[in-house]
């Protein structure tokens, strides 16, 4: 039987609220069994863009991503955001190791083609190029990985990466050695079938249900942006997909995807 | 007889200059044997914090580091200039995996005591508590160790660290293990006789012909800060020091330090 593996990827309302992710961190290191981190950035990023003279620009929720908002991303999500998790995290006694897509060839990616949209320096993960190897080694000497959303073209070049994407292609990879558990923590309490009811969390998912939520409009954009890495995730080894609460990290609930 | 180790040390002028620092790592990635990498900042760092409205304030070549820089010099060290290198290093071919004093507790520091001046979240190195099991298990396994100068304090605070001090102790710890070599790669060819000739470079060097130097004026400030650190890593088990050019890294030549 495959040893169990929590993958866990926590969003930027979370890291944009010191406490939250705090509290989130505390959970986290309590975690019980091999487990690893993906992290985003917040809006940060987008203070320090302005900071320095750069106007953030978004397309779809997408970060246009042109030679100094590279530079910046970088700073900020493999800067200060790992560190600083991962100094937290040692903090409680968690063996955190922080990592981007460029470490050890972990996360190999192509510059996105230029289509309708030129992202810039954008990144798409090569799901079959994912080194797992290297983080199972990592995780096998007793470390806890954090991964930040920043990969590399594999010529010198860094590329900015959905940490949703990241967090997917890993789980994936991953699969193959580790029954794999896939958890992504944000700041509500799981798929809504009613977007204004907080409490009205749909325990349970599989393709056909959501099929008819994203019908009836029940689930939006962004959360369909979420679901749309799920479904592949699940198809390609991952064993179960929750999206629950930071805050929740350790109880039962959320919204448990399953094929 | 144990295996050799280098640990190379590449200054601030180097990283300030992009096809200094490029031809830098080319030569960086053919250098034989396990090795690796610490790396300091450069002026990025006095230019991100301006352009974040933060007038960077230095004591005796020392960055005096509030929590405003702090975060700074963690993204721009930890986060652009450790993954710019390790990206590059990649596109040659060597397995570089970059990380913090944080990560895997590498090198553990304590917030430097208020005494005349308050430096702010600056840390001493502990040398006894360096981590090298986990330098040397990274290394085992075929991977190029980048370390940039952010250490931690083991309750959550990151601390800014002299990176001249972080390689000697490295250097150290790793000498129960390795023959370990330390290289000092800077702009000038090595230490200099007569600091107005290029050409000068005294080629070999021990405590005796320092202090000389030292009374004579030969060696100013900025290298009498860096050979401070030599003596005591030659005393406690590291077998030579070499201060060279960066440009000349594969080559014979610079000052080699011997007690």
């Amino acid at each position: 039987m495959k040893k169990k593996l929590t993958v866990v990827k926590i969003g930027g309302n979370v890291i944009d609220d010191p406490q939250a992710l705090g509290e989130f961190l505390g959970l986290f290191a309590r975690l019980q069994g091999p487990k690893l981190l993906v992290h985003g950035g917040g809006v940060m990023a987008s203070q320090v863009l302005r900071g320095m003279g750069i106007e953030p620009v978004m397309v779809d929720g997408r970060r246009i991503t042109d030679a100094g908002t590279l530079r910046v991303v970088t700073m900020v999500y493999g800067g200060w955001i790992n560190k600083d998790i991962v100094a937290r995290l040692q903090a409680f006694g968690c063996d955190a190791i922080g990592i981007s897509g460029a470490d050890g060839n972990v996360i190999p990616a192509v510059k996105r083609p230029i289509k309708e949209i030129d992202y810039g320096f954008v990144g798409d993960v090569m799901p079959e190029k994912v080194n797992s190897a290297f983080v199972s080694g990592l995780i096998e000497r007793g470390f806890v990985p954090v991964l930040c959303s920043i990969t590399h073209d594999g010529a010198g070049g860094l590329l900015n990466t959905n940490a949703d994407t990241i967090a997917s292609a890993l789980a994936v990879a991953m699969s193959g050695e580790y029954e794999v558990s896939l958890v992504y923590c944000f700041e509500k309490k799981g798929v809504l079938a009613n977007p204004e009811d907080d409490c009205s969390v749909v325990p349970l998912m599989n393709r056909t249900e959501y099929e008819r939520m994203k019908e009836s409009g029940a689930v939006k954009a962004g959360m369909i942006a979420k679901l749309e890495n799920v479904f592949p995730a699940l198809e390609n080894g991952v064993g179960e997909v929750i999206i629950k609460q930071a805050s929740a990290l350790l109880e039962e609930g959320g919204t448990t995807i399953k094929l």
